[in-house]
């Protein structure tokens, strides 16, 4: 049972959203700026990234939501998806996305322990200062994402099946539009 | 030297929210929200968790920052910042802060450690479902910034002195207007 009352029957962070809208607009603004505005890595390498955090953080939640949003971005390479949260040493990865899996998980831990050789790594292999940037507070971002649905014990379905039809919509839709008007229709 | 390229001279988050106005606007946003908006608790009881949790994952910058802003806001009752600074299990709380700032404490560190009886004895010292709401979402948040300002090692000032003007601009201003524009002032 959540730790305060929330609206049923919407799940993970859906149910704080609805409650909370003075944060959930800034919350959504900020995730469709990260994973759906301009930027050097796409939309699917972002919603990767934001994966492989929520699953370092054993969000289940958040874990399954973007992981079926990343499948449907990836389209025919979305079995990347489900190697990575396998195992990510030995997901077939570019070296770009290699390197900056790597960034993200160390940012999840503890920011300072990104060292200089890992930004140069990524960098070796392509990626800019916007890749790096947006790296860092994705990885930043799912840490309190993760921690916000979490420490309200919010409610989420168990099996990966459930999260396909938000995988389709957050793919195709992204995160604007008021989650009330959404959830209303 | 920051693993990005920054202008210089803006410390911490400062210099990130200067690069990257995209994202700056939703996180300066949601950061009024959560820290000025509508809430049980005051603005110097928010300031505290943020300074608590800062503390906890050893950001320099954002702990001092908002260390400085809390004193501020506390006015006369300000010694409680540097007490918790110290010490949160000696500083002199009210039972509803102390039973907040364990919560926080525990976001920080996972959001699952968060338990029934640590939600209840905030409840029973008098805080609501909005007061352990905006401290989960405060430590989550938190957990967002610290990373956000040392996974792309920013520069900050060591002297806690420097930090006293922000302080008093956070208190007094908040954080909305572009942070462009105030600081071409």
């Amino acid at each position: 049972m959540p730790h305060i009352n929330l609206p049923e029957g919407f799940p993970g962070i859906t149910g704080p959203m609805m409650a909370y809208p003075e944060t959930e607009s800034h919350l959504n603004s900020l995730a469709e700026a990260l994973l759906r505005g301009p930027s050097s890595l796409t939309p699917a390498e972002r919603e990767l990234i934001a994966t492989h955090v929520s699953s370092g953080n054993e969000c289940h939640f958040c874990t399954q939501s973007h992981a079926a949003a990343a499948r449907e971005l990836y389209g025919g390479e979305r079995r990347v998806v489900d190697l990575v949260l396998n195992d990510v040493q030995t997901a077939p990865l570019t070296d770009k996305m290699r390197a900056l899996l790597n960034i993200a998980g160390k940012v999840r831990q503890d920011g300072r322990l990104v060292t200089g050789e890992d930004v140069e790594r990524a960098r070796g292999a392509g990626a800019d200062d916007k890749a790096i940037h947006d790296t860092v507070l994705i990885a930043a971002a799912f840490c309190m994402f993760n921690r916000y649905v979490d420490g309200l014990a919010t409610w989420a379905p168990a099996e990966p099946e459930a999260y396909k039809e938000t995988g389709v919509r957050l793919a195709n839709q992204g995160y604007l539009g008021s989650i009330r008007a959404r959830e209303s229709r």
